[in-house]
């Protein structure tokens, strides 16, 4: 059906839901207004056989997760996802059917966020799948959150639970690896929902985005979480030009992740401290909000920030102190 | 050095210019500020092989290019680029060095336009070199110009001339064949400079949304010439409900192209209907500035606007009426 047509047809169910949408899909660019906001941009370029593995990601949820991510990284600035452009490099191994399952996925998460598709392109590649999204969002003057600017005494806050993601990684591959080649043969993942979820169907974190701005915090610093906690702390530390200490027995963790850690033999903090791509929201607030704080449900305040000459460590369970290093979940897996 | 090093390593000299960049590089998401202006945004993803053959293009002007033809999508909006963000796939065939050539590319580009880096990211790829560059920039309320708003009588102009980034290509693509494998040998391109150029170091004609703001012209619609002449003129007619006539004897066309097309035993007029890559712009003025654009330099009307009943034609030098057909420059080549 050719490129443009394509496109058309794929895009065709993408309605403009946001006012700051002038013009989406269909000209050299998209028109966006933005009043007395300030505009986001995020970009991401998701490489296959790098980023993703086919045989055990579904299309679908590849769509949905490539969006997500984006929309991860614009309320990781204590904004709200508005627009996304995808571009597609397409090799003739796909069929129109497999790049509607994509984009079925990709509608899915921009329904669940209210954002507008407003452009990209489609084009053959040699080999493989690639997807470029650039997520543009809106956040208010004077209360988007950057990396740079935790400070001293400030608490770290966390949300949600981490290492689930990862452990659904090691869980899939797994399973891969067991059925690879035996025909009928279907992995088993009964039980084991929440984390396969989590690695599949993650959140972007805009209901704490939004419950941060119900009750007035603007964090002094913020990011998400898909590198791995140490890795995304050491960001926000060296950013910021401070240290922190964080305690082991604080770090949120789901009961199942626990349980497959162990089932991997795997030790249970370097999971939850390395294992990346749950995009929970990791940010700072003054020390005067500890009141607060110490009570929100799916808010835990797992440390303080340091002065930088104190260095960036974790505390254990038994009292000792250890050197965060950021590790990120590649390395975990080699 | 680790992909942030890398990142940071090759956008060190991108310093931010425009003051709707209010962060760029290193954090979840850039932070543009925009008053009373819209925001447009364009996205393009390249890919090796696909897009750009890097035996007869230098990764320097890939670089340059890969942004040119970003810019040239927001000019074609009657808009000004002011930011972009480059992501990369990176195969191990490449060193540090390539991706600071490509990077030099770039940066000369965002020089010559004024136009701010502020994100993307790199990544390892199986593959080859993958491209995708978002960009954004802004236009004036009202003034902003689509392709859908060509009206009945408008006259249709068009800038610089048409068909020499083809026949560049060509001859970039003869010389490939000539010399291949034959070491020490150097391809001749004396005299034939401006075509290589027009291929290898395209502009976007900014200066052209300059000239007409000056002159307190809004075209009725407007387009870049990325796919050739009849295959944009048809996008125009299609999505303004339009037909057009234009006349064989009025397509600007340069000598060397000329004489490039006799060589290359090509019809010239196809060649510049059909051949793309020239990133000129293609618009539509109200018949009543007939007088003004008849005497403006670098620009040509080469005919006007009708009734959707009338179909898009090109009317021959023998006067005869031929239908206009998108080739796009790809099917040239076959």
């Amino acid at each position: 059906m050719g490129e443009f047509g394509l496109i058309k047809h794929l895009t065709e169910n993408f309605e403009l839901k946001n006012p700051s949408t002038i013009k989406g899909v269909g000209d050299d660019a998209a028109i966006l207004d933005y009043k007395d906001k300030q505009v986001l941009v995020t970009t991401d370029l998701l490489l296959e056989g790098v980023h993703f593995d086919l045989t055990y990601v579904p299309l679908k949820h590849l769509g949905y997760k490539s969006a997500i991510v984006n929309f991860s990284d614009i309320c990781a600035m204590n904004g709200y996802p508005k627009q996304i452009t995808v571009s597609l490099g397409v090799s003739k191994r796909f069929s129109v059917e497999d790049m509607e399952e994509l984009y079925a996925g990709i509608l899915l998460a921009c329904e669940a966020y209210g954002v507008d598709l407003v452009g990209g392109d489609t084009s053959a590649s040699m080999t493989g799948l690639t997807i470029s999204i650039t997520c543009i969002g809106e956040g208010e003057k004077g209360k988007i959150v950057k990396r740079s600017t935790a400070k001293d005494t400030d608490l770290i806050c966390v949300s949600g639970d981490l290492g689930a993601a990862y452990m659904g990684l090691l869980l899939l591959e797994r399973e891969k690896r067991v059925f690879n080649g035996k025909d009928g043969v279907q992995p088993d993942f009964a039980g084991k929902e929440y984390i396969i979820e989590r690695q599949l169907r993650p959140q972007a974190r805009m209901d704490i985005v939004e419950k941060l701005a119900r009750i007035n915090v603007v964090p002094t610093s913020m990011m998400d979480i898909s590198d791995g906690l140490s890795s995304e702390l050491l960001h926000i530390c060296d950013q910021s030009g401070v240290g922190c200490r964080i305690y082991e027995e604080r770090i949120p963790i789901d009961y199942l992740t626990a349980t497959m850690a162990e089932e991997f033999n795997m030790n249970l903090t370097t999971v939850a401290l390395n294992g990346g791509e749950d995009y929970e929201l990791l940010f700072t607030v003054p020390l005067s909000m500890n009141d607060v704080f110490q009570n929100l449900p799916g808010i835990k305040v797992i440390g303080h920030i340091t002065d930088a000459s104190l260095g960036a460590r974790i505390i254990t369970r038994d009292g000792q102190e250890m050197t965060l290093k950021a590790q990120g979940w590649n390395s975990l897996s080699e």
